[in-house]
């Protein structure tokens, strides 16, 4: 039983709802995993309107395509994040309001609650984002930084992030974390201190993002082994290292395609996952949910890339043993 | 002529500097590499008092040591930062004031100046430090942040550099960069774009300190070949990549020391800088200023470390070639 | 001229015969390698009974699958080990009999004698297998063991295995064993000691198996290149090496399929043989019989992955260069 | 829009062109790349036949190939060179005439000339080939060799071939070297210093080809970034390093296919080229000409690796990105 | 406060304990570790003779010879093993007895109780060892071992040793395992599997040698971040891994020494081993015991060695830093 | 029993051999290995002169220097070289005569012969050297090569040598090639091809040096074990490969030195020469020469350098070892 193959529909805002599923159903895709920007799905519309959850099912159905998890990433960033001109252009007017830092915040959050109702509305189990984070500024130790410094962004995080998650367990929604640089967790180690922080809230998981860790050097399958029951939702996503003594890892502050960067996003199959060692260990932990490409590579069209990483992928989401080799071996008499 | 190798003594400030003169002379050091922190080099009483550098240069005579450079890496810090809490704690009361971070950078600004002139005072050659940025906390593009947003960041560091740059030409002193994660530079790319924003100062330049490339994947070489006129300085620090498909080369906001870091610092020679090569490198640009052992490991004792460091970076720096090979194999008949 | 493709039945051993012909049939192999065990091959009804011979051979007309080997791994092991209680599963009780260690030894050498009278009847002319070994259990050298010790588990090698090949000499049958840790040859210079302790003998030679080398370090390569005369059967296997500083290259007593081995197989084309230049070797030694894929990964449904390794090898079993280069560059007037 | 892929006809001069023309359309190739050698494309009569030229193109016609480029590696290579043995059996007769050095040098010098007329009255814009080197074999510097010999070698390169590549001006067609061991361009130092030679002659610029390069391990994206406008022509061959402690990345003075070498050619796809990051190289210059597979593998039937190849580089030649992907994120309200 | 660094005296048992301790005074060593062979240290002899122990500590004071552990690695092979003809060289007669398996086992476990109480009476606490085990030898799976069949080995294992243990808690001394191939643990997944066989008995822990895991690929820093509180005593010895495609990893049989070996012991300091890791791992877990060199290296005369080997040890015994670097950033007024 | 240590003094012809014996006998050296260039050993003088040789021992004692070995690497590469301008700088005008290439070719070759009697004369047993290659430059093959030119320049050696060897063999003299790029032998496949040319000749064979093969990726230990009885003598030199990508290990005609070489000469210890696996490998074969410094590194001062080098090869050049370790652990009651 393979699992459903869904396109994020994040990096394609640029596209109606229906044009994009004309697209992926022509591909052959399994559904879509809607983000909360642009029109693709308002949360506010879903809430005040009955109809609009029904209108977005016609027209998915309309295209056979299904769809497991909604995302934002946007609303997410904000809540924790210190706000600058920067956030601005990623929020709706609704949002900014008069752009006080902790105004947006708290908009941002009681959006997040929203966000998790909208969800049981239309009837899907997960939404995807991110969280922002207080201290991701304070990345290499100059000034001095304390752990009593870093520590009060985790505290931060729990005390913004609790009341939400405590929403998300009523409308019976898990909450998926991109795990990724600039957010409170983007790596193992941050990863688990995340989870202490919010005691380990049932509701509160990942969303397991390969290409994030591989410009870390984090071997993607530590990340799935570390946290079986929290993988809620699987990206596929690729990158790839390109050093060569003269790029820096941090990549120097240049755009995603440049080649001066020490690394970049690439069309799945292309990059440095190692895909088959990552369906190795979803089996393992039993993961069953969708696997989303997420496509981003500035160095290829999105119409050549998008159906080519179908192919890759479900050529690598093999089916797990269920005979037991040694067992082949043993006399029957 | 083997060069000068000096200790810097800003990870010894709890030391006197008789105390600490009393250790690298008896080590064997040539010099020492005065801090601007504690009270190893003050700048204001440098300026006020005229018996405070002579009272200086007869302790250091009385131990042998020479010193070639000043350093005030907290007090640049704070010049294009976006000032927060941490910052109060690097800074004396006096740059610290009422803490209104416009008020912090400017009083900086000014006391960077007043350092140029004490290092004339003081009469040496070479200041060395931090810039501080404030585009370092958008590393890692989210939100998304357009080349406009990071231009910003170039332009304010040059607003705020030009004028002490002024002073430091007409003092006849340079300044070193130590390129560096926070600063306004921290790579080659970073380096020129910096050089571009102040129309390649002639009194800006660069304390190299190799420690800070390993970790990014740059050869510290290539630095040196890239800009050979600008390196004004030069640190013997080493680092060590400590990856294992766990930890993170962003090392998760762990302190130093902690294993579970992606890279950390080490005693100089037991970590991936190719001593040799960059020897080879200062040669063939001509560097003849010293070699200054800045020495950190979380992991050794200093008192071990320091004379060790000393011993391998001497029987590092050894003599260029004077003789062509070739000519011995001519016949001279 | 593509060489034959066939599937090794050991592993799929639970399936009846024709159970097994249908699907590769309908997968496209083109024929079938026959364990001696379970009810795919059985010696003594082959013997004893004229007609089973005829009804295999109908069986497989009918799938359209040829036969080039059969195989008896299970048999051949009991031959020079020391016998434990889990040799007892993998015999029929005719041959386990009371179990005395020297009974079964000697039942399973005369075993061996029958297998190749078995395919002469059958009318193939390889059989494939392993030998066991009385000093594998001798392997990392404590107590001290001498060379005089391990020199007395070839002698007893050759003692038992001499006038089984002569047997298989009569017949004009040739026995490759499967070179593998556990038997008396698990790499290049045991290979080589073996073909020494029985005087070359011309009936003796190697199925040759990459899988086993990988996780020694060996390049299979070199085998080929080695033994080019002694290359009776090929297996189509791969496995993978998945080092990271905890895991243990001898993989810690654990079960095949368990993440925390230092090293697995997997389904071929997965893992780290190379099978380019694999197909270059046994074209340069003018190896012409068949491609047998011994199909074995504790992560993969074995239905999805037998055709994927079939596909594999087909497009890797390339066409040798029959053009000299160089004489296109000759000008022909 | 996917660029044209091509078949170089040089190693397959034992064909007529029709009889390789009516494979590669079967095979799906766009067009061939007509090697002046053999009777492929013969300048001599090219220049003197009117009906010549028209009678290959109804040929091609017939089979709907294209041709974009004309390559003449073994004239070019007798312009520099010392001139030996060797040479006549790459030359006709008209130009080896008696052999003299430098006689054979001037008429191929000539013929090269007469090469840029044919080009142009064939229609095509690109001449690839060889230029020959006085001093390729003065690698390796004993006698000991000083950069005087060297320049030497630079000057009699200019010399003889700035009068051709006037001739190729006045035409209108470029001559693309094909930079190569043998050759006075070799790697990205060389090939700069070859450019300098001549004054960055216009009409002077490469044919580039990977396989030359891996070879030397140098990645041939920086020869591609170093020179963007000076990539001609592309050609798709592949090769591979094979080193194992005995081999000698020199080869040995041993022939292609000999596993002894320490590198060979191998088909396209199956070597050490990385040809997704050539295609985005080639993206980022713009470079729309066509991908020439150049087919040389000692190991693999040439029937089997040319469409094998064509289905390789078709599936890597990906079209760029033309979406802004931050732009995606901008809200639209 | 540097680490005593000692000699283990097994592989000087052909001399004399005094010409050994002579010969390691005169090179600077602090004291010897005794092997429990040869006349070293008896521990019949010492249970027996009150006057043993006494001379034993006169001949080492006479030398300036500490003595903080002895070593019994042969009786302790002999408690699991399963018993051959091998094991009769490494044991005295009163021990070997008869031969009979069980027989052996049984005096040789009363013989490690004898040699815990021989430990006290001498005046040391760690007693180093090996264990033996009933399943090294099902090492690779076949025929098919599962995992009820290594259970059985640590069942052994336990139901052997708990007694012997017990007496080790009585006399206030610990045994110390040298991790190892052919032992019940020779890696990090038995050496878990181990403890928890015993409950994790207080007086059970590890003699850490890193030489034996760098073969099996073990970064020996990793075993002691997994056990902390287990270290109990240090072996300085080293090893090599010399692959190159033809050696196997499982070193074919062949004794130490031969250069077609996959690996081989060599003196400390020119092996794989990073002595500059394990230094920090154990200033980590706070280990205070001696470091004690175990020499061994086929290639190399032992006298040559040894002091060599010392001089290696002691200048990477460095003390852990006491200073949090931090602090010296803060300002003081 | 450690080796003698020598300075090869090719490198240091523009010193008298009075100076150089001075400063070698300062800094510890046992002897000299004397260029036949320069002064510092004329064959012709040594000839004519009867005093000539007893003044150079004189001078050489009375600096306790040794001598083992005398060198004419330049007269030796003009016996099979094709002549040209750079061979008349390193010959003597006797020898160079007019220049005719064959008058060249032949003169030095009856100058190795007198070479020979000079040694015989002198009282050392071997003479190093090069021979030259009349095939060299036919290294990568274009224009086409085939094996019979190249076998052409193997019969022209031996054609060449085989007189100049029996010479050699009357006067009991051997002659050690240095393996090394521009000679008939670069590699083990031309060294064996060489040694075949001349049906190895008793007294021709090897002055192994590490450094010539270190760029070709060939372990030089090979070499040594393929040939254990033609290592006559060892020069202690060493190489690095530098590559980045851009740099091609054929070194792009760029002077030692420049830092765009993919390679490069220096100091002995500084390189990828591994001096342990080496020393080893001597010892295995028994070779008791000595161990002469060629010092070339165009970075470094050679009385740096030298010293240096020194050091470091007594520091590796251990004893064997005598003792079987297992012996050590037989219990002797």
């Amino acid at each position: 039983m393979a699992r459903p193959v869904t396109l994020f529909t994040g990096q394609w805002a640029d596209l109606t709802l229906e044009e994009l599923a004309a697209k992926t159903s022509a591909w052959g895709f399994d559904g879509l995993e809607l983000a909360c920007w642009g029109d693709h799905f308002e949360v506010d519309k879903a809430l005040e309107d009955d109809g609009y959850v029904q209108a977005k099912w016609d027209l998915l159905n309309k295209y056979g395509q299904k769809c497991f998890a909604i995302s934002t990433h946007l609303v997410g960033q904000c809540i924790c994040d210190p706000i600058d001109e920067r956030h601005k252009s990623i929020l709706p007017p609704r949002l900014w309001g008069d752009g006080d830092p902790e105004g947006v915040r708290q908009r941002c959050a009681e959006e997040m609650k929203d966000t998790a109702r909208a969800a049981r509305k239309f009837g899907v189990d997960v939404v995807n984002g991110f969280t922002g984070s207080s201290v991701w500024g304070m990345l290499y130790f100059f000034p001095p930084t304390g752990q009593a410094d870093i520590d009060k962004g985790y505290e931060d995080f729990a005390n913004r992030w609790s009341p939400i998650l405590e929403v998300f367990k009523q409308e019976g929604v898990k909450f998926g974390l991109e795990v990724h640089p600039t957010e409170i967790a983007y790596d193992i180690v941050t990863a688990r201190r995340t989870l202490d922080a919010i005691d380990n809230h049932p509701n509160f998981g990942f969303n397991f993002d390969p290409s994030h860790f591989i410009h870390q050097f984090i071997d993607p399958v530590f990340f799935i082994d570390e946290f079986p029951d929290r993988i809620f939702h699987v990206h596929v996503k690729d990158s790839r290292v390109q050093l060569n003594g003269r790029n820096s890892i941090l990549s120097s502050h240049l755009d995603f395609g440049d080649p001066r960067r020490g690394w970049d996003f690439v069309s799945p199959g292309r990059g440095d996952v190692s895909w088959d060692q990552i369906i190795r260990a979803l089996n393992r932990i039993g993961y069953q949910g969708p696997l989303s490409i997420e496509w981003e590579d500035s160095g290829m069209d999105r119409d050549w890339g998008a159906p080519e990483a179908l192919e890759m992928i479900r050529s690598q989401d093999f089916t797990p043993s269920t005979v037991a080799f040694d067992a082949a071996f043993a006399s029957d008499e």
